[in-house]
């Protein structure tokens, strides 16, 4: 059972901007910090651009950071946004499963796909980077905790 | 979000079993009803043995059905089984994530992953072929409803 390797990144960036908010960071740095390919990390802030979570400031004190929306986002709604309503078996594919009109395992399949969203909705980033993890995303990028 | 091909097919084979219990089937059918190839269903079959789920038997009379196991199990323990306590995301991959021992995120999807098994706790195999997906599901094989 997997997420997909966008909104795995998407999550790590949005953690990575959490913990050292508001002062703003970039793609390259989080990229470094994560361990992985710059150009996958592009694609994912645009993608979370897009959605509203993050924004570019361009200019001195400028840099990547998260939004409003961004900050007070439940991280179940950035999970199904990123995931989107796509069903976890391959109901609808090249071949489609012949019983995806009356099938009950979809629906049983829906529910429980709703209850794993849920038990994110009532997470935010700041419970995500509270310590411990906060703390160690500070210390990847060599910045000392705030406050 | 995706549950692996392996589990997707699996929980089709269980379900056509239960369609037609006690009445036995072949994976070579199963196979045609479903639209999928013999050698992948195969190895499937192959996997439900192991976990005790399914049994064939020889000689007149006998072909592949449901054990009292795999009769009286929930989709949950079903699919907890053939999904495996693997993460959500990639922690532990070639490149492991840096946060991967002091992550709240970690801890997080384990809960929501946990919540989408308990929802499946609910839901046993004759559930999911009661009508409509029972009678579609004979429909596949030209065998009319029992009862």
């Amino acid at each position: 059972m997997r997420l997909t390797k966008a909104t795995d990144l998407a999550l790590r960036v949005v953690m990575s901007l959490a913990a050292t908010d508001p002062e703003p960071s970039t793609a390259r740095r989080i990229a470094d910090e994560m361990r992985v390919p710059y150009n996958h990390l592009a694609k994912v802030v645009a993608r979370l651009q897009r959605m509203g979570v993050v924004e570019t400031r361009r200019g001195r004190g400028g840099g990547l950071s998260l939004t409003d929306t961004g900050r007070t986002a439940s991280v179940g709604r950035l999970v199904r946004d990123l995931e989107g309503a796509g069903d976890v078996v391959e109901c609808e594919g090249d071949v489609p499963c012949p019983l995806r009109q009356a099938c009950r395992l979809r629906s049983a399949l829906r529910r429980a796909q709703e209850a794993f969203f849920a038990s994110l909705d009532e997470v935010t980033l700041a419970d995500l980077v509270a310590p411990p993890t906060g703390p160690v995303l500070l210390g990847l990028v060599g910045r000392p905790p705030s406050g």
